[in-house]
């Protein structure tokens, strides 16, 4: 047996109890004739404690502990004389009478503390020594416990977890699949899925009537920072279900997860339409938790003679609050340099500040006088001390600059305080997202996301400017400006689903080849259905107020795909590849 | 809004209430002015009533509704003057007053009843509706519930659920994989994982102490029956364990599996060895539901004369009571034919019957006397009345095929009661598996498995006859003769893992490149650990009293690795070929 308790578990009434521990040592002290251990397992920290003269071999066995060693311990439980009232174990010591080193370790590449001296790629190669720190650890923990709290939610309400397959069929629409070459169907592959989209379906026109699946997803995409190849979803599909019951369905599991998890009592969620989030904040995932709302200066700038503005398609700009005094020329410039980066994209930037004395000082004062801006400042609710930017051009780009702008505002103001949760549901989203470039539309949610009711038959009949004005019953679930899950109510009618792929530039031969099945169930009594899909690697990351989702993952890869610990991908045998009808293409 | 209560929902107590179901017409009948119809969903089915002669246009409407279309009906629960005992809902029934098709349905493939009309290949197809069935519904829900009470008891036993990566290593070791180009690193694939093992024991390495996770695993082998080319697996990994401690751990989860879902206490589960198992029951997974063990005539029956005996390794029987007089000669042929078909192998069969008047009836009478016969009889602890059974020839294969007609003749006397759960753990396997035609040792269980600490040194010292002698503390769960489980104490210290390698034919530089983070890692403090893993379809298969896992399986493959409804795997483009640096080779 190696232990009686783990590391975390023994207080002061376990005081005169013979325990045997295990664990890691974290940390040996030497203090007079004294040697202290520091023993670390997953549940906690204990000190164990040698003395020199009761007994010297044991004594200088504790001393040769390194950092790391796994160790087994067996003593007696006491009173700590010098309590540690920040460890849950601070009241007691172990004073241990045998020892044993169960395995050695090397010295550490890193150090195994809360801020460790390891660098990203040596933290990835020795994950599992990265994975002893704290706060990786808690992370993967935390993660454990939101899976848990989640099936408890929907299981309680009626949902069942059905696996989908991971090796499904590759269809050339959205994201790149990974595939898999099939060796028993010489030439052909499986693709891995970039979600259970059409298998929930499926599962719905079954008669499941509530699924669910915490559920791997793979994309092929080039990784930018933050994204993996396989990432994880919390799948969700409900039949004989309209949006709102969707919404509370699923409001409930949300504030479920607060509560239980971090003993958070969330109000209900408001919810936004995406014409109001983009009107207003220039996004479709806005951060709720400060104001600065978008003001339209566009009729009262224009006509003024300043050439920029006359020929700007909108004029938008926020109000930030008590900045008009604080901000110097050089601190506008820096902004306007901000701004002005590729990543932003801005020509530009005015300011108006309206001092606290009532006077004005604008980068626009040659073309308006005092008083019209003054009358701006006091029209679009703005206080004196307050500091006025606006930006102007093409609607689009600058609505997704302006907010760019005010979210680097609320930063800079402190108002993105991790630990206040501001929910928000955005809903009405647009059907289709017409395509310039490639001359077609896009889905805006995906290919199975049915028009509103009542827009139904606009789609079936309308023209092409008509298609644009399509709504749907398509929603996000956005926490402080990230996107943690969407949804939609379905198509569950052959007809309009081969409308809508004929939109999305499908052939009928394509439409059938590739969802023949989906639109062949929908034949058969498929019901009225929908459902949502959460980024489950995000969703932890947000509640825990991490802007990372890496070290939720127990084994994440790089930004080349890699991981680094098993050194994955590799070559494989030509052998392997023979059995498989392949052959690799000379670069 | 789609309904008021599902279809299982209502009983007398709601009489008089207004409601509105929705569901799939399973049954409409006509009675007088009446038209019954049977609405169906998960949940259950609810009688709906329509009168002629109260609203003749919706009693029509009733009429026109074909099977498996989706309705909406509102109405007034009352009596029924009929009931039904065999439903849950049989109390009551829907005075219908207003009533929409929401989908029609053609008529399906098949007939949507507990007895299918359809063949194997159609109900693939057509998997969704299949998945209406209540055997098929019922199996899925079953795993579903078995899911969510394996998690309960794991996470209440302080385990941790970690997510592994999908996207690994491939290594020529054991089965086939299946590999997956990546378009990042050209030349190089990803594997999909056989089992997480190695992630398992990093975990254990990195502090988790105790890890599971239900995850889908992938082979890529010629498909028996039964066999898919995904799976699940629930698999377990703690640390600073013993073996003892393992199976209390998941003795207690099947216990609890049982209890919470089929209402069965079980009692403790006994313990075999892996030795006993063989000479006993010629199988490391014998069904304990019936007796039969092996008898040993070897040395009885060698030295009289007989020829075959004589120049048997191993002469075996198994006692079937009562037959003796009810196998006729034409019976006992069959019963010879039976054994030496090439799937059993046997070169033919020896029986003695032992008649109710004391009288011998033997194959092999010419031989042996009335008396001689009835000594054995005796001494292997027959009654009168019972028939001898006897195979013999060269010792594995004899116990091999005798083990086969043990189990025919269970099958024959009705000993396989399917809810007669006989759970047994066999214990102490072989660490190491001599193979003649390779020449070289294959793990019993695999690598990664520790002999046991008794054995360690002989390992690191012996010769090759000492390695064959070595015994690990490496175990299965096997329920009625299925193997449920498997598992083992794992090798935690880096020279050993180097011994194992070699003893199983790796270079060390072959070691180094497949498994260097696994050994590595064991440098760096690897704690003692130990695991096991169930395979999660073939549980809720043994559970259910059900031989087949295909359908606990939402969507299966057939057994050329194809999924019929999707129709996957499929061909991809050459634009897709090409990105991943790839070429099909010519036919």
């Amino acid at each position: 047996m190696y232990r009686t308790y783990n590391c975390g578990s023994l207080r002061i009434n376990h005081v005169g109890q013979e325990v045997i521990l295990s664990g890691w040592v974290q940390a040996t002290r030497e203090f007079g004739g004294l040697t202290f251990v520091d023993l670390r397992d997953r549940y906690g920290i204990t000190q164990l404690v040698f003395n020199e003269e009761q007994n010297a071999t044991l004594s200088d066995l504790a001393k040769s502990l390194g950092r790391e060693f796994v160790i087994k311990a067996q003593g007696k439980v006491r009173e700590r004389s010098n309590k540690n009232p920040n460890r849950a174990t601070g009241d007691i010591e172990i004073e241990v009478d045998q020892l044993e080193i169960i395995n050695a370790s090397k010295v550490p590449p890193f150090t195994i503390e809360d801020e460790s001296d390891g660098g990203d790629d040596l933290r990835m190669k020795y994950r599992y020594l990265d994975m002893r720190r704290n706060p990786v650890r808690e992370k993967i923990l935390f993660r454990s416990q939101v899976a848990y709290e989640v099936r408890s939610y929907l299981v309680k309400h009626d949902f069942v977890e059905i696996e989908t397959p991971c090796l499904i069929k590759s269809t050339p629409e959205g994201a790149r699949d990974f595939v898999v070459p099939s060796r028993m169907n010489p030439g052909q592959f499986y693709a891995l899925p970039q979600s259970p989209q059409t298998f929930k379906q499926i599962l719905m026109v079954a008669g499941f009537d509530r699924y669910f699946q915490i559920v791997k997803c793979f994309r092929d995409e080039d990784l930018r920072a933050d994204r993996q190849p396989e990432f994880t979803q919390i799948d969700c599909e409900m039949a004989f279900v309209t949006q709102d019951e969707i919404l509370t369905t699923f409001e409930g599991l949300t504030k479920h997860l607060f509560r239980e998890i971090l003993s958070l009592e969330m109000e209900d969620f408001p919810r936004m339409t995406y014409d109001n989030a983009i009107t207003q904040y220039g996004s479709d995932k806005p951060d709720v938790r400060f104001d600065m709302t978008f003001k339209d200066f566009t009729k009262a700038a224009q006509g003024h003679g300043f050439q920029v503005f006359d020929h700007s398609e909108i004029i938008l700009g926020i109000v930030v609050p008590g900045l008009a005094e604080q901000y110097s020329n050089k601190d506008i410039n820096a902004l306007t340099d901000w701004v002005k980066r590729p990543q932003i994209g801005a020509k530009g930037l005015v300011y108006i500040k309206w001092n606290h004395d009532g006077s004005i000082k604008s980068s626009i004062g040659k073309f308006y006088s005092d008083e019209t801006l003054t009358q701006w400042a006091e029209q679009c609710g703005a206080s004196k001390g307050d500091l006025i930017l606006i930006l102007s051009g093409e609607t689009d780009s600058t609505r997704k600059q302006l907010g760019e702008l005010r979210l680097e505002m609320g930063k800079r103001l402190g108002l993105l305080d991790p630990k206040d949760f501001k929910p928000l549901w955005v809903v009405d989203f647009p059907l289709l997202e017409w395509d310039e470039e490639s001359g077609r539309f896009h889905a805006m949610h995906h290919p199975f996301t049915s028009p509103k009711a009542s827009d139904v038959s606009k789609m079936l009949n309308g023209d092409h400017e008509t298609m644009k004005q399509l709504r749907a019953d398509a929603y996000d679930l956005v926490i402080n400006g990230v996107e943690i899950g969407g949804g939609s109510i379905r198509i569950h009618d052959r007809a309009l689903q081969e409308r809508n792929f004929k939109l999305l530039g499908f052939t009928p031969e394509e439409a059938e080849r590739q969802f023949g099945f989906l639109m062949g169930a929908f034949e058969y009594g498929a019901p009225p259905h929908g459902g949502i899909a959460f980024g489950f690697d995000r969703l932890c990351a947000v509640m825990k107020g991490s802007t990372s989702i890496r070290d939720f993952i127990a084994f994440p890869k790089n930004n080349m795909g890699r991981d680094m610990m098993i050194d994955a991908p590799s070559e494989i045998d030509t052998t392997q590849l023979k059995e498989l009808s392949l052959r690799l293409m000379k670069e």
